[in-house]
């Protein structure tokens, strides 16, 4: 969090913890909420059987400060060994977009945006094509683009995009159709706060142009995946998945115009959600507090 | 609940609570669970801005015995004016079917609890028509029918349901296409218990055949609403409502059809959120723990 | 069809016609276009057993010019008393977009729009507040405000309206949250030619702020509806409908921002099928031919 | 068909026909049916991009005999190398059905078939497995179980079913999770005229046990794939697809049940196509015409 966000009178915070489950964590946790003061508006919590982890998102109300809540919650934390974020609700959270030409994810993204769905700050785009500066530009967001013609520039790009980070304070990197494989050293770095998109079929197809594929094999359903950016390509945790129906009549182009549309609402969904704190990892999963 | 349901060694219990909304509810929710030597497993909780009042169900794994656990939480109860219930996960709940002619929603209700997805168990399906004797009786459950022709005969029909409620310990009743307005008295002695179903249209249409209206409206979604029973009509607390697309292709005949495969998954799953106590009223709205 | 629009050398036709059904129609019209040396690339027909009206939709490739093309068709289009239209497919429908102070379903449609998915041209976007000046420029459309006061400034505004239609050749009205009743006058003109969007709900809801009304039943589903104007308001034909799933926890705040995303897509959906000659009318009802 | 279906005074045929696309088919096909003395009362068509081939279906009202209507095609047929189909709507298609323990589709398959919506007969439900007797026997269809332990049991299976099949004049082969392979003989016999069902997940997942897979990945979307059988086992003509959402919550057990139901709908909505000539092949695709 940004200490200059200026915080209301009676301060509305989230607070999201993952630990080993065990019994007595609602009670010490909401123990300590007493002590501040808080009052509990909303609270979700979920063990997995998997894991054996127990994860809590809270929303609540309280006169106390960050530092209050923090030294309410510490001896709760150390006793069960939580990790734990605690925030203002609705801060923007500060998010750099990596784009290429395509321009669906992006303006879906920057609407909402700018219509207050998406709470989320873009201190700055930033591209391998031109293309879309103008887009960029009508929402008052900085726009950056870096070409991308071999190792070299590639590797300037993802010099360019960890500057970026540093100097912005970014705690989300969204790929809104990037098109471009992240190293396994930029994948790193960004684990667990890099979003990425992609198209999904029933069944999946591996290789080039699924599209054409997926036309060819005559599927009834397509959709959109966005997922943790991850070293393995497209196989990270998933975050959100939507579909919508086709038929027999639509050409391999009318499949792509359907699936850039999944993919946008896919995306700016699960920036949403992540942007709230709503989304945690339990390994391979992803636990959803919606 | 009836004392003879046999309970596992340790025991997985769900409470569901209302009252007042106040600071610390959670914190002296999850002590009284702590002294039971509880595990909470689940939880949900929502906080009415329309009414102030405050909503919490939680599953928890407890070795406590019933009396144990409601003498835990006894204070709290008392000190927050709770309304309370405490159940044993999965215990089925003793459910009265009232139908008429119509078999969909009944056969859909029958089979998925065979299958195990519905945790009810139903000691009779009463009826004002003999047609679904055989269906009822596939199932290996008690059907009994008496004939609604006049005042007098319904009225001797209400009095069997009154009957049967009782003679059962009858904690449900659910309306599957009974097709018979019921009197405000039974109304008022079914309050809060029992589930019905309608066909629901965008927009809605009053009077005879709604299905010819949606037709020459030429409707593209049509759809049902299972809701809680009052005294006016098709007006109760909403539970659960789904639609279905359909064209200018479809004849009336087909869309009774589409609507009443709607009925039958809508009202199933009304049914099955409130027997596992998902369902809360909070005023002329429900509060749905899914 | 504006004359100026250039042709490609191979043609593709779209026409559409009702009549009275009889034996054969489609016998007669495939002659036409045999004669002139047509082939069917798309055909779609209905009879409706409301009106006893015939209606078909194609699509052909022929080396046909207009005139050569209408009089194949004429002599068929007599015998069967038709009403016909016969147009360039993919020929962008001259358009004229009425707006208020609401950005979501024009800036929906002018991106669509833009990305080569609705085949419209849009002259002039008229509005009785200046809010969407930029929005609608940065789009490079004509943008022009009046504001409505009173009796004088609306009748004044109307007038501009139907002004626009004369000077800007306009083929479509699209009310794209106008907010504004129109006068029976300006109804009457539009007939047939004008689409508007609302909210819709199950069940319905009368008066002010149905949204508030939404949230206080509760309901499980919130939608719109894109239909044709005409002075009974809000019941002209129903081109399109959506619904999204909603919970008890959403403020009638986040109900009025998801309902506005169902109406966005739904009258862009609705404007896009109308622009391909795909919405025919039958008395109250339409026929889509997707 | 078989020859004692009576045929109603006015007969209402269905007609669908493949062959390659030129110039003047619907004009030839069209006049044929006027020579007959039909009226069309349904028609769809579409030209496949990828193989040039021709798809249509009719339906028309004509009092000709099958005799008169089938000379009164042929010179067309012929002209234009035509494969084609002519039947009576709704004529039962006789439907040997395939099982194995599982209940859902099987169920699902005869509900809604004795409701009227499935326009087939079933002269045989053959198992492997005596479960399903009593489920099938309420429905009053004829059951009959072989049990499948060695490769020698598996060959006597499989030459029940062809047996079952000249026996019953069969049509249509329904696996309704037989979940069993089928030899590549049997496939070869069975190629165009035998639907399976199996569950499909965004991403998809090889190997055993898929509902794990896909727990451990925690997919947001679970579905289900109606497909013709081919000996690319999982790979045949996708006939239809859905699938419904699910979250973290569910374990591996309710998305087996949620997938289950799945699968019930979509099979049972393939059968009902087939059934009604609206799946034709174009390779690898389907042609729908719903």
């Amino acid at each position: 969090m940004t200490s200059s966000t200026p915080l209301p009178a009676h301060h509305h915070w989230v607070i999201a913890l993952v630990c080993v489950d065990q019994p007595g964590i609602v009670h010490a946790v909401s123990g300590a909420i007493v002590q501040a003061h808080g009052n509990i508006t909303e609270s979700q919590q979920f063990t997995s059987a998997d894991t054996g982890r127990f994860f809590m998102r809270l929303q609540i109300e309280s006169p106390a400060s960050r530092e209050e809540l923090t030294a309410a919650l510490a001896p709760v934390a150390e006793r069960y060994a939580m990790v734990s974020v605690i925030d203002v609700v609705g801060r923007p959270l500060r998010t750099l977009v990596l784009a290429s030409t395509a321009g669906n994810c992006v303006n879906d993204l920057l609407f909402r945006h700018r219509g207050g769905q998406v709470p989320i700050e873009i201190p700055l785009v930033l591209s391998n094509h031109g293309t879309l500066r103008d887009l960029v530009g009508f929402y008052g967001v900085p726009f950056e683009s870096l070409p991308i013609t071999d190792a070299a520039s590639k590797a300037a790009f993802e010099a360019r995009v960890i500057e970026a980070i540093e100097d912005n304070d970014i705690e989300l990197v969204v790929l809104a159709r990037y098109m471009q494989i992240l190293s396994p050293e930029l994948c790193a770095v960004l684990e667990g706060r890099a979003i990425n998109i992609h198209h999904s079929f029933l069944p999946g197809f591996k290789g080039a142009n699924p599209y054409k594929q997926a036309h060819a094999r005559g599927v009834k359903l397509i959709g959109a995946t966005a997922h943790f950016v991850t070293s393995d390509l497209d196989e990270g945790p998933i975050i959100e998945q939507n579909v919508v129906r086709v038929d027999h009549s639509r050409t391999p182009a009318e499949l792509v115009a359907i699936g850039q549309d999944e993919e946008s609402r896919t995306l700016t969904q699960a920036v949403t959600w992540f942007a709230e704190h709503r989304v945690l990892l339990d390994g391979a999963r992803t636990i959803i507090f919606k």
